[in-house]
């Protein structure tokens, strides 16, 4: 029998399990043994973007190789990461850069996924079908297989950020796979359970929760944000710090890693002073730490994520126990103020 | 007419928003003026708390006359603030600690406010009625009203913070009103709309979200936090900055201000290492920025609001016209992974 309460004697955590009833535990072989898993790497890659498409994905490419060699075995790319990012501007013919999902870029990425062994997110333009364009991310296992695709679901629209012409938002659909509910997904990758979220996403605490309630151990955030030339000065450093915060509060509220891999380079676009991308890629452990970071240079960044991390975090700020999920009907509503 | 999405012109913001038909501006005087609200001063008290009750609130009102001669109009204290943090055993005798609202406590406060002008956020100890007791915070005006009381929704429960043993959670009720909404709850004081959550609370995006959606523009956070000493120095800062981080991200994710007063001083319990309250109290602006930080002194900290900074930092960060109140629904689940 199990002591409740204390399940497995569950070592090297924060504060380890006490079991008072040591002789009430078993190794009955029904029982998974809830530390069994092996900590993963993760990489993220943080890099410019320029006109030249292929120049881009061979860029992409060399960062994947390099992560793998360092030991990564799930790597996330920066959003839309093979295009300048081009919704500085609205114009129609902007549309050609997107691609069908599974497509040339895809494939391409999926081949690199088998000969490699890791685990990809490739965030990308997807054309679905003539007139129905997204932000997406395409998720493919270590062995290859297209898992599926995220549909950004928050989309933004703020000057030289003219994301609402260019994207339709993710669905609503799902609710009878347990991994997939109202637009939101993860995936169980060979090595971890990943979700993945898309830039203006990360402003929405609901969207971070629910990944968590779905089973993600780590969420990833790829992204494209940037100063205005002439904000900078003001209001630049704020700006990175509020964009941090937040996602660290995201592995905070719900005990899980998170990782967000950003753009750099000053993008130009006629008419305007275009958009510096400001890089400062970084990954959180479950206390909302940052275990790697990034300044605005090409980088790529690789952490060890063990499962035990969120286990014990979870068991020392037992946030999921206290939820009232009886009292958050409001939250559905866009204002209630009267 | 007015000129669809300037309306009236707004200066002093963080980009001013520009208006390129001037000459469809108005002075229609059917129109209110959005910036016409003044600035409030707020003011938070950090202090410790001894067995001696009488001293506890005099040593309260102390402070709450200094915030007000500094200017402040509203003034919040620290979690149970009468008390030593009684939690730190399950003794049934400690519930002789708690008192009714409107009681003693509350009469004298609401004294105070009356006298000074000042509203008050007055955490405590509620006995509501035999067997049910609550973890609340009376919100008084400034001409001495009491306009009703706050009982907290997330009740923790911890070695030494054994808080699910003496309150009743909070009720999920309301509905018809428009600033009550499933036990969450907004004043519209003399000089702010105030929401106010205690301590457990702050780890919620949830509940800051729904704050913001009833209006707040001010969500005080009355706390009683600390270190187990034994973890200080492995843990210590980790978790003051995930405590700190986490709430700034509510201000950022809401564009609110924040303010969190917090318990200062080592509270002994027999048998055990006793509580290192670790204070670090602060008030963060809508972007998340730390405008007044104490350390762990006793202090008050006092700083002015700004709405129009609220309007500016959504203009611009306009999160609340992009959340997918459509796709939110799994949040109202405990947990949904398969």
């Amino acid at each position: 029998m199990l002591h409740k309460g204390c399940g497995i004697l569950w070592t090297g955590s924060r504060r380890q399990a006490q079991c008072r009833g040591a002789e009430l535990r078993t190794t009955d072989a029904t029982i998974e043994p809830i530390m069994a898993r092996s900590p993963f790497t993760i990489g993220i890659v943080q890099d410019a973007a320029t006109a030249d498409i292929e120049a881009n994905v061979a860029r992409a490419e060399k960062h994947i190789r390099e992560a793998a060699r360092q030991g990564a075995q799930i790597v996330c790319l920066k959003e839309l990461f093979n295009a300048p990012y081009f919704c500085k501007a609205e114009q129609h013919d902007r549309f050609d850069l997107a691609e069908p999902i599974p497509g040339p870029t895809t494939q391409r990425m999926q081949a690199l996924a088998k000969q490699l062994e890791v685990a990809l997110v490739v965030p990308l333009f997807e054309r679905e079908a003539a007139g129905i364009y997204r932000n997406s991310a395409a998720v493919i296992d270590a062995d290859g297989t297209l898992m599926g695709v995220y549909r950004k679901l928050h989309i933004p629209d703020d000057p030289l950020y003219y994301e609402k012409f260019y994207f339709t938002p993710g669905d609503v659909s799902g609710g009878g796979k347990a991994h997939e509910v109202g637009g939101f997904k993860v995936w169980k990758t060979r090595y971890a359970t990943i979700g993945v979220l898309i830039c203006w996403d990360q402003w929405f605490p609901e969207a971070a929760r629910i990944m968590a309630l779905l089973g993600a151990e780590v969420l990833f955030y790829p992204t494209a944000i940037g100063w205005h030339p002439s904000e900078k000065k003001e209001w630049g450093a704020t700006q990175v710090d509020s964009w941090r915060t937040m996602q660290r509060a995201h592995a905070i509220a719900n005990g899980i890693f998170v990782a967000s891999p950003n753009r750099i380079g000053r993008e130009a676009e006629p008419g305007t002073d275009g958009i510096e991308f400001f890089g400062n890629s970084f990954i959180a452990d479950p206390s909302g730490r940052l275990i790697a970071s990034a300044g605005e240079e090409e980088t790529v960044l690789i952490a060890k994520c063990d499962p035990a991390e969120i286990e014990s975090t979870r068991r020392n700020w037992p946030f999921l126990r206290d939820r009232r999920v009886d009292a958050y009907g409001p939250i559905l509503q866009r204002y209630i103020a009267g």
